[in-house]
């Protein structure tokens, strides 16, 4: 299979309509909201039971579209079905076949916000990994001072070594310069500050590797450092960046109910919610998970774009956002060229 | 070393003067302020240089107080000292001889603000562990919906066995009980929902032995649940833990910034953030670190609690607070005498 080209024009990408939570509730009307966001430059192809899918486009008023293709699948994985399970029985299912849309040149990326392992499994059968990688990794932004971070893996791979790491080192950073435009991304190794010598083999290990590397690396972060913006990609394995992930969003929502118990304790701080509610929208905008929906597979033949189980219209076109910039700039070539680069940098004497 | 037994009544604390960021500048007022709290059931031994110590006492008032001993010590461990060089070169630091005061009777706990490397290796090498405990583990309370989580290993150990992690289930749950009253503390093991197949493999090993054991094991949690509140004790090995609070901190310090921004963007924001402001000091003091400060080291046969190096008065005082009730109920006893239980049932056929 040919690597995907950069698409700067025109991208299609195809969604899986049966994923998620809310399966073709949300994604229908996303993919209708993303097509009025680049009305000329992208196609979208809808993968779902056909029916389903035809009924809830007549209800949206867009039963025809020259942008939206649908195309039948049969079977629909489940939430909490097992990744080898959805592998083996689901062949026909809408995460599958939006895959192999991808892989068959169909489209240049796919989007779901079903089940992560049954995607990550199925995506690397189907479109296998770069070569370089052993591990495909996820990677997603994250709110920090100075704008956001970049964050892998985050629940792929529960034991990495310390030349996994390294990889993905490698890819968080050349993600950051497709995206965002960024010469040289500061990339961080997440660690702890507390024991006698520092953190555990696979860092100290990974650590050596990155300062010998071209990339611009920063050294050890530690968990603050993600949300304060010290460095623009950190990476981690994913079990500690899983963890770090929701403890994160558990604290934000600790602090959302705290503040929703404060303000409603009487009357007279209802009312003084009702003066700051202006100023508490915005921070809830701010601070807005839909805002940073789109984790990303990084390391395989092509792209696929997670998005948050739960998302609704807006958090689901925003995770299509991101597809369509990782299509435009072809980002699989890219961490391909970078890492056959650095390879043969690494073979020199 | 006999294991400290219970002091309901009157304890003796010994406290590193010189430790943290403020060294005597902070121990001292905490200390007046938790001998204030206590009138009559408290003794406290300030560790540190005595000229400094006299000068500190007199500026505020209390150059004679019949429950405040000074112990002259004549080196302090800098924040950034190997725990190692600690350990070998400053036998006569403020840190050593108040963990000494413990060794020795003299004092039923110790507390200090200082380097935490250097606390547990000293602690470790002076006090010793418990029979049946391989590793000492460092424990804190983490606010949650339901008023808060007690979670560990937070940082001394990186590598852990699942029978490490299960060693780390007893203490938090004997400290739960101990602290709390809980009576029989709901105990998870921290994990992600990502993989395929759930967790690493001491992960899962560890679940299998919480599960075939006396404690009220719930299985496993997720970063989110940490701050849920789904249960009283999360047990984790240390670098998680340390990520996962490091982050929690990152991501509270975060909204707190993007609420000055916010209420501080013009005039009619300003007004509101007055308008709100009393809800707002409000929403502060719950999520106040300092009411959360005072982490245990927990496997030791003496009681150590280690206080955050920047905190300030208040927050110290709450660390004495913590030391003040393990020593009360002579936690490292009730942790000895969980383990000897339990470990004779294991060993029946």
């Amino acid at each position: 299979m040919a690597l995907p080209v950069p698409h700067e024009n025109k991208v299609t990408i195809a969604l899986d309509a049966m994923g998620g939570d809310h399966g073709v509730d949300v994604v229908v009307p996303a993919a209708l909201r993303s097509l009025e966001l680049h009305p000329d430059s992208l196609d979208l192809i809808l993968v779902g039971d056909e029916g389903l899918l035809r009924t809830a486009l007549e209800a949206a008023g867009h039963a025809d579209s020259p942008h939206l293709m649908i195309r039948h699948a049969s079977q629909a994985v489940e939430m909490g079905e097992s990744p080898s399970q959805a592998l083996r029985l689901k062949k026909d299912s809408s995460m599958r076949v939006a895959i192999d849309c991808v892989k068959q040149g169909k489209a240049d990326a796919c989007v779901s916000a079903g089940n992560t392992g049954a995607l990550m499994a199925t995506s690397r059968y189907v479109l296998k990994t770069l070569p370089g990688i052993d591990r495909p990794a996820i990677i997603t932004t994250i709110p920090s001072r100075g704008g956001y971070t970049r964050m892998l893996d985050l629940g792929a791979n529960v034991d990495c070594s310390a030349e996994h790491l390294f990889q993905f080192a490698v890819m968080g950073s050349v993600l950051a310069e497709a995206l965002d435009g960024m010469k040289e991304p500061r990339v961080g190794l997440l660690n702890i500050g507390e024991e006698e010598i520092k953190g555990n083999d696979q860092v100290k290990q990974a650590a050596r590797i990155l300062a010998a590397s071209e990339l611009n690396y920063q050294g050890y972060v530690e968990g603050d450092d993600v949300f304060r913006g010290t460095v623009d990609v950190v990476v981690c394995d994913g079990f500690v960046g899983n963890v770090a992930l929701k403890s994160s969003e558990g604290v934000a929502s600790l602090i959302a109910y705290y503040m929703r118990e404060e303000f409603q304790r009487n009357l007279l701080t209802r009312f003084a919610g009702l003066v700051a509610m202006p100023v508490l929208k915005r921070l809830r905008r701010r601070t807005d998970p839909r805002r940073y929906n789109g984790a990303s597979l990084l390391g395989l033949r092509g792209i696929v774009v997670k998005s948050h189980g739960g998302a609704d219209r807006i958090a689901f076109s925003t995770a299509i956002e991101t597809a369509i910039l990782e299509a435009a700039k072809g980002v699989p070539t890219m961490i391909d060229q970078r890492l056959d680069r650095m390879f043969s940098e690494r073979q020199e004497p």
